[in-house]
């Protein structure tokens, strides 16, 4: 969790903002949005929007009547309460990469994710200082058959972390699934839903759409009183118009359109406001989330989030490298201090990424935890008062001394970071030769190799068995 | 040249920088300033400052009265007046890497700087598109004696580029004789007072002193109205109180020493308030520029320097990495980002340093202008209008059509930016396997065997060579 300080200033203008809701309402009247389930274009009918075929409009009022129904922010319970998050409150709520089909070894060569990984990175995200969130698709366990994947997943976040977990969107019975596994991991018989315990990831189908299985999934949380995050990945110049201000706008119509369907459902559920979006390379046709143009979408997501009041979800430590190399970190360290710095409350994609979301790396993962903590430092900003000025030393020391045996630099030095990862050792240390995929490699196996889970209840460890066994 | 939009929030209050102030005035008042010259303390004597011995101590009021004559803003000219850069102006003027005695090679071996690499990172910086400043210590080149290298190192400034010119701090005799080079380049038979042509670097000696050499170099400088950088680089821990706050108190007594007598021998004459301190790191006991700390120390002095409305110099693209690795990229662009983001006026050490500042690299320069390059574009925000929002495009395009097609995608896609370095390919690309350093190499070669040196009129080139052989 990392405090919001807001450390960067607004890109939006107040004009900006009333530009972008305007037009957004016009296209939501005038264009309307492609929901491809029955049931969802039926809640939007029964609570006052036009449908035609499969297309939904709705009017600004409706639109603005139930905004005002989304909670602003809401605690996420996590099995052990020591490691609840608030999400939309005063720090940015942290979770590791999420969705990717590859792993990258250190090697550079890349190959499917297994279910090993899937339980490895769970490891790693419990190990860290600074993530606050796992479970999901941490990575995507490719030697499981899809229909166990969701509930193995699951597993994995109990057997081995008792931080708050995500849930599954691939339809109606995995969600339903995923939010009775989640139950049962919080001690529970009947299936929660008088608080948020698994939150889910619902995507548009850019532009302008919503397939099925998401709004099942959509529909199925909000009904349990379960938090969703909606958002959209649209290409800049590909899915979404060439400009950020265009894609933002599209943007802005397809992730309000499943926050007014929550609200439809259960009225004060809780909703993310989300964005994965970014620019296409004009020369590859690919994404590209390491570009400065990515901190722009960042900045303008969270900050149109915050005028609707909507918790908001987007950025990540996130890079186009295919490893774990210079661009990687210095891609990251700016998609990562853009979201810190404009505010994000819920941070997907934190740790592990390359080449956009495509593959978990354990080297970056490791790399990425120390970007988080550098960031974390930095925004907290300094203190200054009559202790830190530091007067006394000043003239103590006057002009020829030491400040290392000042009785202050004793009580003080350890108010400085110390680096996990970061080599700060001179070209004659033995570690010289060591670069930092090498170090961060060390640094992941030692923190693998020492991993002590959390205890798990006996009981709840049988009966999450036997719930696999029933359902798979 | 990066447009200052000051994107980062201010790090202190205005109460922190009250105390900041009133707690430096105490310190100049109480405990004084050692001035390791006799000229210079007979300046600040007669200007109503007291002497004691070496030490000299000055009244608030006199401070605050010769800070009210340092301009705000100054033109630095090149002999291409295209080149010229403002300093304090609406840009962030940047400079590479400066006083590196070492080059690291791409295999992480050290070696002693030679004039050849100075010629060819002066060739580097010409070539760049976001370096703005060069000449000075760009390199250390070890190869040459003493006597020759601040005249040698002017004359392959100005023969392999047209951009404004840093000189030397080492004593009258040099910083003269840079001076005097730098006006026979500007093709001028006197040398030059009217205009600011070079601009030096001049450091403290912490805690609190300044050496014979910088003192005569600075002073050389403002009979000239010729401008300097007056920069401390306390180690917090060591050679400074163990506190940011406190560093940064202790380092506006010295900067501000230098600053005013700067105005004391030339009243109006340019200035520049700069800093290199950072925190020690408490393991090794060695400077630790890539911190978060460090980021801090940038903001605040930023600050300080606008409160009292001098240009600032801090920050950089700097790292405490040996090698041009994740971990170089990760704090190079922390470095860089916090030093345009609190609008630092002129960045020293923009491009190339590894190990803080004792190693420059090839692959690392060419790294940290594509960091330079991507913190400009993320610094200048995101333009929201009519045409931006994109509505037409949306609406054409609906619910399932392309992007790519639409005019406005045909005419905005040239808006990205397209990066020089960073890979955005595929695993299944041929450069899959090559990391950043690799790619910086290559793309290295090829800019210096590209490299064209900017037409020097060869009065100028053949006056430059006397003047060398007449004073070394």
């Amino acid at each position: 969790m990392i405090e919001q300080n807001f450390l960067t200033k607004d890109l939006l203008s107040e004009e900006d903002i009333k530009l972008i809701h305007k037009t957004s309402m016009e296209i939501f009247e005038e264009t309307g949005v492609e929901i491809h389930n029955e049931e969802a274009r039926e809640v939007f009918e029964d609570h006052g929007a036009r449908v035609e075929g499969e297309k939904v409009f709705l009017p600004g009022s409706l639109v603005e009547e139930y905004l005002d129904k989304v909670p602003s922010s809401f605690t996420l319970h996590a099995r052990n309460p020591d490691n609840n998050v608030e999400i939309g409150g005063s720090s940015g709520v942290l979770a590791p990469g999420y969705g990717a089909p590859w792993v990258t070894d250190m090697d550079g060569s890349n190959r499917d994710a297994t279910y090993e990984d899937y339980e490895n990175f769970t490891k790693l995200a419990h190990a860290s200082d600074n993530l606050d969130v796992l479970g999901g698709v941490l990575v995507e366990p490719t030697d499981l058959a899809d229909e166990e994947r969701h509930v193995k997943m699951m597993y994995a976040g109990a057997k081995y972390s008792d931080k708050p977990l995500m849930g599954s969107a691939l339809g109606k019975k995995k969600a339903r699934e995923a939010i009775q596994m989640a139950s049962i991991i919080m001690g529970e018989e009947e299936i929660i839903c008088d608080r948020p315990i698994v939150i889910t990831l619902i995507n548009t189908t850019s532009p302008l759409g919503y397939d099925n299985r998401m709004l099942e999934a959509l529909m199925e949380h909000a009904r349990f009183n379960q938090p969703t995050v909606i958002a959209s990945l649209i290409m800049a110049g590909s899915t979404g118009p060439v400009t950020v201000a265009g894609t933002i706008t599209l943007q802005n119509v397809e992730v309000l359109t499943g926050v007014i369907l929550s609200q439809m459902v259960n009225p004060g559920t809780p909703v993310v406001y989300g964005s994965a979006s970014t620019i296409v390379d004009m020369n590859t046709g690919d994404l590209a989330v390491g570009s400065p143009e990515y901190a722009k979408f960042i900045g303008a997501t969270a900050q149109l989030a915050r005028h609707y009041d909507v918790p908001c979800r987007g950025g990540g430590s996130i890079t186009d490298s295919l490893m774990t190399d210079g661009q990687a970190g210095y891609e990251s360290m700016m998609t990562f201090n853009a979201s810190m710095g404009h505010g994000m409350d819920f941070v997907l994609h934190s740790a592990g990424l390359l080449k956009n979301y495509m593959a978990m790396s354990y080297e970056k993962f490791v790399m990425d935890d120390e970007i988080l903590d550098m960031v974390n430092n930095y925004q907290k900003g300094l203190a200054v008062n009559e202790e830190t000025v530091a007067k006394e030393a000043i003239q103590n020391v006057g002009h020829s001394g030491h400040y290392l045996k000042e009785p202050s630099t004793i009580e003080h030095m350890k108010d400085f970071r110390v680096p996990a990862l970061s080599n700060r050792k001179g070209f004659d240390s033995e570690e010289a030769s060591k670069s930092t995929v090498e170090r961060a490699h060390e640094l992941c196996e030692s923190i693998l190799s020492d991993f002590e889970a959390p205890p798990l209840d006996p009981k709840i460890d049988e009966k999450l068995q036997d719930y696999m066994d029933r359902t798979t």
